[in-house]
């Protein structure tokens, strides 16, 4: 029987020493931009262009693009809205396409561009991307989005999450530290989840900024099966390409 | 009351991330470097020189000197011994100094040099390196060796032992997720350290060249209150110092 390898990558600074051109790389940044992504293909956006700098934002704004651009938290002033997977509306994104740059997410995104192939988890579909991923039979190497390249909590937990669910089945194993520790802190947050989460870093800064509602949502496993799929510079929706 | 924080850094990689110039920064490297290097002193070593690369082992080795260096677990042919804390035995270290390079502590003890003051910390050590900390009433970086700049779980758990002993005190506190994450992974692995052992990587790497016996060993707290110091380019007894 094949085997196939499942790896967690707690920073983007730490990807040249874990990239894996044959496996399926999940991006993950939990709170927000991977949470908010997903939200936005659940409500039928038909495309998100994911850019790193503001730069790019900025231009794609000036050709008519909408934008949702934010740093640190904070809603960029040009663009159109910012990073809480709540202005993903069925109205504002439904049908159309988005121009998307974050803190650490979106950047995370271009840096896995060289895996066989690119997705986008959160709790929020977590299941359809475990099933997928099993009926890929590949490597899997899950990219946390960190916080200017320092480990995060809840992006830990989501790879200790997913990993979990994808070594249920034995033709994947793990020999990684990284996703050992990972799943023993999500085993440990256990049922609790929101009361682990209080004490994670983000959930101060998204707190100080009254942006901390979105937490609890964040966390609902399965609200979709759609899966942001990253096909040349853009994301679209996993089955759609079929 | 000034409190003063504590910061892990899982990897070499990660350290321009968390460096801080006004902290105490503990290098660890538990399989088996900082528990070697700890061991020497133990045994009277009157100096240890840290190499990074095997070309100036050999340069040093071609001048004379005792030299201890190995890769990948492996003794280097032209060294006099490897990374075994059994090796560095009183008979062997006693009043001598030594130049040791290894895979990924002597890299790591480099790397810290601009801290205010960087200490070589293990378990056989380690409540004297809280009580000096405590002392000096400063930041705490714990810098984890990792391997080749990938995370490890004995350099973690080690980083969370030492920050819940810390902590103790009120005058440091801490809101990075990394300690966090090393202190509940290290209360996890709890009264069964050596079980939890079982599963960590470099247990297999060692346990494949037939060099897991040092396992034990190296999880033992308290075997002496010597603290090795970076003064200079050599690595010396802190108490001596004074």
């Amino acid at each position: 029987m094949q085997q196939h390898k499942i790896e967690v990558c707690f920073s983007p600074a730490l990807f040249p020493y874990y990239e894996n051109r044959e496996a399926i790389v999940v991006v993950v940044d939990i709170l927000r931009a991977s949470s908010a992504i997903v939200t936005a293909f659940m409500n039928g956006v038909e495309k998100i262009i994911p850019v790193g700098t503001l730069k790019e934002a900025k231009e794609y704004k000036a050709n008519g693009f909408m934008v949702a651009a934010e740093r640190d938290g904070i809603v960029r002033d040009f663009a159109d809205f910012g990073n809480s997977p709540f202005n993903f509306t069925p109205e504002r994104v439904g049908g159309q396409v988005i121009v998307y740059s974050t803190t650490n997410g979106t950047q995370a995104i271009h840096l896995a561009s060289g895996g066989y192939q690119v997705l986008i988890g959160a709790y929020l579909n977590i299941s359809a991307l475990a099933a997928h991923i099993r009926m890929q039979q590949r490597d899997l190497l899950v990219l946390c989005a960190g916080w200017k390249n320092r480990f995060n909590l809840e992006d830990t937990l989501f790879a200790g999450a997913l990993a979990e669910m994808v070594l249920e089945d034995d033709r994947w194993y793990t020999i990684c530290d990284a996703t050992l520790g990972s799943m023993d802190l999500y085993r440990q947050a256990g049922e609790d989840m929101m009361g682990y989460m209080e004490k994670v870093a983000q959930r101060h800064r998204l707190k100080k900024n009254k942006l901390d509602d979105v937490i609890g949502y964040c966390h609902q496993f399965d609200r979709t099966d759609r899966i942001p799929v990253l096909r040349g510079e853009s994301l679209v929706e996993l089955h759609a390409m079929k």
